[in-house]
């Protein structure tokens, strides 16, 4: 019985912010300076999968990423697993389903996967975190809301511990017991609503989430105001718009504070750009279709890189992946595989159409690395199918994409 | 005497803000919603001549530019040339030297041209209307202040009717007389104070500076606070630098009223993006140069579009020009004429240095069109060479560039 190993897999989905999350009032307890809301996203086409073994016969504790060992000594890491240990001798060895949960003083093998690249700038940390955190409260029975314990692994990670539309309180207690993610709806309440990733062919991103928010909050004079004035009121405005399923509400909200994001980050110093010319080509299309209908239909949403994040409803789709493949064509050779995720009937834009958008740039080729198509999605998932074998080692799996 | 034709000719500046101007609070007067400050550029490198002519003989009003015969319906013009009929009808013919000036019942032909391409985005309409406007002063012997007169063609404009440092004020006053240019200090001040302007090579202007600031003023959140509470600190801050001839503060505060002007433009609905991805490259070549030297040595700035204007002192102007040539170089046959303006020795880069900035872009060809090296310069000068014959018609001049 002590030699045991225990073992328990789970996947996580990735959630897309509508409501940006951009700084900490506290960096040690992962506490941001504005409450946030976000979509989840369909683990079909993004999750991430971990395995965690526990077992007296592991000599140290070992992490593999995408089939690469990597460092136990992440800060971010330490501090989530630090933080399971604590809560397992505290809560003792009381176990939810008869079946007694490995001890504490364990060393633990953890292994993770993503479906797709890591280094493509998909919040595959909010993934990650968001499945270590649910895995790890699956394997000690832990008593605990698991948001707040992957908000230490990675704050936006937090939010991908549900399904549907969900929101991170910011919360208001010095020691972060309040701030946690709450369901706002289902993924079943919208189920019109669709996602278009386009992964934007680009150099490596120059400053890291953490070190930017940093130096926002630091040296943006607008920021405060963001914080104190701006985010309380569009956090209600997002939140009705979602429950009344009120597309156009929910699209411009979404696109304005994509835009005030980014704001902070220009009017930080020094400045912040994560934007591109190819993001901004993206914001004209997507501004002179909704400009041409006369009201919302595609909103665009872009994180601490140049990835555009598109949503719509499914009636238009079709439309959008049309557009989009017109002005943001593979490189020849490429056109395999370009369009990823839920299968699209075929579609082409007539020329009178685009003519009508007034666009002042010309279709380019591989701008756009590849396209996904996805939808709202389920929060995490107990799984059968584990990555470590009996020897605690991972099992032969498929190379990193 | 009726029927003489009286003739004079001024040139005047171009200015770059460097605590930026963007929204009215009326249209109509052009009355901003924050105050501004800018430094005047050299005519010897950029500057518009024009002549105006009056004459009983003109069956009526006309303008050319740049050797084009344009329009008299323009809003802008027509509003300036209203006010100064007005001011002559309420003068009189009052005459400052003895000569009787034109009365204002006769018609006028107006000839402007810039030394500078209009096309490049380089405040070419502020040089404009401060030379139409100080121009129309010396032919009426107008008892007025210019910078009030010339505001009401072009917003910037009031600022290029002094030289050296100015700022605009932007009054309390519902008809906008204390709304004006006061010099903060002369061009004679800052000797060492020199100007590198990059022209970026790039597509069309997508918004107009005009409707661009209506976007703003109505729709950006983070709008109200800049002017409210920003502006008026940077703008203490900003005299004072100039004053005591600080650059590294005139450096950081530059650099931070250029970033916060595009936030705006960023937060509003829909979004303004004037940068592009070269404008992005020179933002990151400042920033590594300035750590690299651990203090503000370069600046940059940039208006409605991609240009960036850089201030340093001339002691870095050589290393300055040679990096920026170094990972800007011209296409292979337009090395020719690639630095205008004031002459440089030769400086290279070595690559140690290059590569301690350790910059993420590799020097690429022909992102810049060309640069121009300048200065601090003088205000509006009268000229005896006119651009308008006897006839009243343009006389044969270099074609336009």
């Amino acid at each position: 019985m002590e030699n045991e190993t225990h073992t328990v897999t789970c996947s996580a989905p990735v959630n897309i912010a509508v409501i940006k999350y951009w700084g900490k009032r506290d960096e040690e307890l992962v506490l941001p300076v504005n409450s946030s809301l976000s979509v989840t996203l369909n683990q079909d086409q993004l999750r991430t999968v971990t395995t965690v073994s526990v077992s007296r016969k592991f000599q140290k504790d070992r992490i593999w990423v995408n089939n690469r060992e990597e460092s136990m000594e992440n800060p971010r890491l330490k501090r989530l697993l630090a933080e399971v240990r604590r809560l397992t001798k505290e809560q003792g060895s009381m176990s939810g389903n008869g079946t007694r949960p490995p001890s504490h003083d364990c060393h633990m093998h953890i292994c993770s996967e993503n479906n797709f690249p890591t280094a493509a700038g998909l919040a595959s940390s909010a993934a990650g975190y968001a499945c270590l955190a649910y895995t790890l409260c699956q394997l000690y029975h832990l008593q605990v809301d698991v948001s707040l314990l992957a908000r230490q692994g990675s704050g936006s990670a937090c939010r991908s511990v549900y399904g549907g539309f969900v929101k991170w309180e910011m919360g208001e207690r010095e020691d972060g017991s309040d701030s946690i993610a709450v369901q706002v709806a289902p993924e079943s309440h919208w189920l019109e609503l669709e996602v278009l990733i386009l992964v934007v062919s680009s150099e490596k991103k120059a400053v890291s989430s953490t070190r930017g928010m940093q130096t926002t909050v630091k040296t943006s004079p607008l920021m405060k105001y963001r914080c104190e004035t701006v985010v309380p009121q569009r956090m209600e405005t997002m939140e009705r718009a979602i429950v009344e399923r009120d597309f156009p509400s929910f699209a411009r909200l979404t696109m304005q504070d994509s835009n005030q994001f980014h704001a902070v980050c220009l009017d930080s110093y020094p400045p912040i750009l994560y934007l591109n010319d190819t993001s901004k080509r993206v914001m004209q299309l997507v501004t002179a279709y909704n400009k041409l209908h006369q009201e919302e239909r595609v909103a665009y949403t872009f994180d601490a890189g140049p990835n555009a994040v598109l949503y719509c409803l499914r009636e238009t789709m079709s439309e959008l992946i049309s557009l989009v493949t017109h002005y943001f064509p593979p490189t020849p050779g490429n056109e395999r595989n370009y369009i990823r995720g839920i299968s699209s009937e075929d579609c082409r834009t007539d020329s009178d159409f685009t003519k009508k958008l007034k666009l002042t740039f010309d279709p380019t080729p591989g701008l756009l690395q590849y396209i996904i198509r996805t939808s709202v999605g389920d929060g995490p998932r107990l799984l059968t199918q584990p990555l470590l074998g009996l020897d605690g080692l991972p099992l032969a799996t498929t190379p990193p994409t």
